[in-house]
Parts: structure tokens; sequence; C-alpha cells
């Protein structure tokens, strides 16, 4: 008779969309991924409501795909943006949801049974790609998720580092230019504000100025440079445009600064990209790799592969089921 | 019968001074302990034999001290510029030594016939504080040395953190003006550059550019402006000299940046700062602390002490012997 797989569900919620899914215990496979809106606006108590509808659905499907029983699924795996008290399982505060010192592990828990974990969305994100996808096999690992913030997250010795209160890992804001731009953190020169996605609109439209007639981007977005994205940018590069290119490699040259600090303080084995700023592909990675090799010491540099994120949809997902599974069972 | 006392003898080598002296396995006193010169320009050979011969004067002077035996002497921890292979006990290469590949750790070990242990001077000295100074009690640990350069020894959960090839925490060499001054070690912007013992003289002389007749600092160093150290402008600032004291809040605005982003990656509890530059005093903590209040997340300053080193003399020897003890009997 062989062992019972016995599974994991895990959610990744975030400002705009809530992400759930599946994985047996030893990883080894994503089971009924689901997306959904947030729709944070309806309140706490409509976005616990949406997250347990959302796992009963995620262990129906697993059941009828692989004939297990509700027995057999062990828990409940959460990643939510922060600050967190993880111990307590309480959401701090979160800007975008609009929550203050909300118990969410134990508000989802209750509601559909199940032992509950709660961990930082960047946290799991990085855990998601050191458990199964682009940090396989390292033991030193950075994660950084460029999207309208800068997050990070920090795998020491093989586990998630979590710092004296929790907030370890805001690679975002730690200062690329002490004089330089204000970011909405209050301090100067954060590399947030340099290298996210709002940010990298904003240098397109600064370098748009006065020179507006020789990029694709203003027909790109109909004349009206509020529509600038991130995205906007890179798809105007990766269609021959000079000054999206431009503003990809200033990109590339900040990230690599921000990159470098990481290789002098922490001299990982990796360093994970993830988001939508990945999708600029080479015409980031390229110049941001030579960049991080001007300026980082060469052991550091020899010792560090920088690559993107292998599981763009469910790092986060994968992420908070790592983090369930390391926080009951001890090991991943 | 009272169980025996074990002792551990601890090195601090550096470009100028050798520190030895032991300790009992507790770590509850300082014992023999020493400074000679290193005199690095007599060879490799030599300096391993003034090594040797202070680590018999420090054993004899225990035993007499004590009334230990030699067989109570456990091994020798050894502190030593780096990069380092601390797993071979060689000393990679070392600009200040002139030393390449040099095997430190055998050599020191067959001829005092004790087991012995290799690992950076700033770890040492860090460790050293969070074993015996100002960060006991502390689990996260940040430890500064600010002089010719600035080391710095990353303690996380209770212990070392090397990196994946053991040069993690070149704090120094992070960026805090990508576009800024030039750092010896070919990047821009590094803390180094800003705060180390020259940089502050430097940023002296241009202080004084143009308004020379104005400072102190002019006659302390017989109008030679090439004379001037970091020293002496905490002097003349603590004399109340203007120019000085200014050179001395800039200096905390610099290491504010660079503490900032200790804080919000590293989420410590203690950030201890060693070194020269402690000796300007409140002059420059009190600033400090303030502009790390302006630059890193609350809860992240909320968390951590900004403190100066408790062990100025022997930070270095006590975290070497820390290192020995951590790595033989897997405990502190």
């Amino acid at each position: 008779m062989s062992v019972k797989e016995r599974y994991i569900v895990g959610v990744d919620l975030g400002g705009t969309n809530i992400v759930a899914g599946a994985m047996p215990l030893d990883g080894s496979r994503e089971i009924a991924m689901h997306t959904t809106q947030t729709l944070a606006d309806g309140g706490a108590a409509s976005v616990v409501d949406r997250i347990a509808g959302m796992i009963e659905q995620v262990i129906a499907q697993t059941m009828s795909e692989t004939g297990a029983e509700r027995s057999d699924f062990l828990g409940v795996g959460i990643g939510s943006p922060g600050p967190l008290d993880r111990e307590k399982g309480v959401v701090i505060v979160t800007p975008n949801l609009g929550w203050k010192n909300f118990p969410l592990r134990d508000e989802i828990s209750s509601r559909v049974h199940l032992e509950a974990t709660l961990d930082n969305d960047a946290n799991c994100a990085t855990l998601g790609e050191f458990w199964c996808g682009a940090a396989v096999g390292g033991r030193n690992v950075i994660g950084m998720t460029l999207g309208t913030g800068i997050g990070g997250g920090i795998i020491l010795e093989g586990k998630l580092y979590h710092g004296a209160s929790d907030v370890a890992g805001e690679i975002g804001h730690t200062t690329i230019d002490s004089t330089g731009r204000r970011c909405k953190c209050g301090n100067y020169g954060c590399l947030e504000a340099y290298a996210s996605g709002p940010a990298i609109a904003e240098r397109a439209r600064e370098a748009l100025r006065g020179d507006e007639s020789e990029s694709i981007i203003v027909s790109m977005v109909d004349g009206d440079l509020r529509k600038i994205t991130a995205q906007t940018v890179y798809e105007a590069a990766k269609r021959g445009d000079s000054t999206a290119r431009e503003v990809v490699r200033e990109t590339a040259r900040f990230l690599g600064a921000g990159v470098s600090n990481l290789l002098n303080m922490f001299n990982p084995d990796t360093v994970v990209l993830a988001g939508g700023v990945t999708q600029a592909g080479d015409a980031l990675f390229r110049p941001l790799r030579a960049e991080v090799k001007r300026r980082a010491f060469k052991p550091a540099v020899e010792a560090c592969r920088i690559v993107p994120g292998a599981l763009p949809l469910s790092a986060g997902v994968v992420g908070a089921i790592a983090t369930f599974k390391m926080q009951k069972l001890g090991e991943l």
C-alpha cells in the first residue's frame, strides 16, 4: 500500500488580486491554481469570505483531481502585505487593503477549519522561488519583487530571515542616493523611488519632455503621458524605441546599485528579481549584471547568480505553502 | 573538588598592531591582554614568530595568574584582515600585510601546538561586542568598525553570518550615493568614501579651503593641512570649532544613511559602532540617531539600539576567542 499524499493550500493576498492553489507536501506540482479580484473596498469581512471561498474551491478541485480526502489537507499558508505580527497572525497595517490590526490568520483558520500560518508576501514570493523556482539549490537567497513598490525577501542558510521585529528585507527602501529623489516613505534616494513601476513611468515622462515626437511611447498612450506605465516602457523598448531603451538601461543602473549593496552586504548565492520589470528581459538583465560587476566586490559577484523569477504567477502561493510547511513541520 | 577552568587564547592581527590575550571559557574576564607592533615589512614568517611569541607569553602569564596548567588551554582563535578561506584557515589576500594565500591558521597552530581557528577581524570585533560588550543581549547585531576603512560584521539569530563565500558584511562598500565620490574599491559613493578616517580628514580639508583662518584645526596641524586626521577633527570639534563640528555632523548624516540601509534591510536589534570615530561621542551619536530616525522605517528604528563599542582595545581578541569557542564547542 502506498503512503497517502498530504496537501497544503496556499493563499497570496494582494491589493489587486488573490491567488490560491494547493501542492502536495513534497512541492512536486501546483494544483488548482486560481486568481480572483481582491475587491478590498468591500471591507475585510468580504475579503475573508472570498479567501475562504477560494480555499474551499481549491480543496474541492484537488480532491476531485487526486482522489484525496479532506483529512489529507494539513492547513493553509497565507501571504499578505505587511507589516505583520507573524506570531499572532495579525496584519498590523496595509495601506492597500485599508486594514489595521486585523487577525487574518485566525479569521481564515476558523472559517475553513484548518490550521493556518501568516507571512509577508515578499517573503513568500522569495521562498516560493527558493523551494520550486529560479533559486532552487541556493542557500543564501535575496528576492526582490518589482511592482508598484519594491519588496524584498531574505533567505539565509536556507531559512527565511525576519529580523528583530519582522520587518527585515525592505530592500526598496535602501538609499542609493542620499540626496536624491523623495520616496513615498519620507526618505530620500530610496531604490524604490527610481526602479518601481511608477518610478520607471515617471522617469519615462521626464525623458520625453521636449522630445515627445521622437518616441513611439507617445502614440502608445494616445498622446496622454499620464497613461504611461512601466509596461508601456518595456513594450516600447522591445520595439526598439531609443527613449524607452535608455529608460530601461537607467533602470538597470539604479537596480545595479541596489543589487550591489545586497552583494557586498549579504554575499548571497542567488538574487531573484520578480515582477513586471522582468518582462524587459535581457534588455534589463544584461546591463544590470554589468553594473553589478562594476560596483560589487569580485568574490561576491563571482558567488552570485542574478536571475529572473521562474514562477511569475504562483511564487507567492508556492511560498505561502512553503512557510506553512516550514513553520509546522520544521523543514522544506 | 571544583571543576577546573579551561582557557582560550585570542589574537587580533592588524596592519599596525597585534593584540593578544586569554579568557576562561565562560568569557567572564580578560587575562594577560598585550599589544605589540605588527611590523609587517619583516615578512610573513617574522609576523608568525611575533604572534607565536605573544601566545606563549599570554599562556605563561595566565598560568602564573590563575594556577592553570598548559593542558587547560583549549586553543587559539585568530582574527585577521581578509578576505579569508575560513575552512582552510588561509588568508587569501591582505594589502596591509602584503600576504597572498598564506596558511596563517596552521602556521600558528603548529608553532604553539594548539588547535586554532581563523575568522575575519571585523567579524571577530562584532562577536566580541556581542559576547562581552555593548551588544550583550542582542540576537541580530550589526557591527561597524570605522577606521582607515569601514569594516562590518553580521550576527543573525545569535550566529556570525558569513555569506556564500565568506565575504558578507562589507558595509563600508555599500553605495549611499550612486553618482558620488570615487571609492578605493573602484565603486562610486561607497559609505567608506565619506565616513572612514581618511575620508573625514579629506572632507575637513575641503571645508577649510578658503576658510582656513577661522578654524583651530589649522594651528593644530601647524598649518600643514596634509597632517589632518579624523582624530584632529574630533579633537577640534570637542574644543568647539565650528568647521570641525560641521564635518562631524556631516559624518553623522552619511553614517545615518548607511545605518538606515542596515535597519531597513536587516531589522537588527543592535548596531554597534567601533573605532576612532566613536571618540566623537554624543557629537556624532546624537545627529546619527536623528538621521536614522528620519530615514529608516519606524518599526525598524524602534527595534534597534545604536551604540558605541564597549571594548575599544580588546573586542577583536575577545571575538577571536568567541569564534574559536563557537567553532569548536558549537555555542557561546
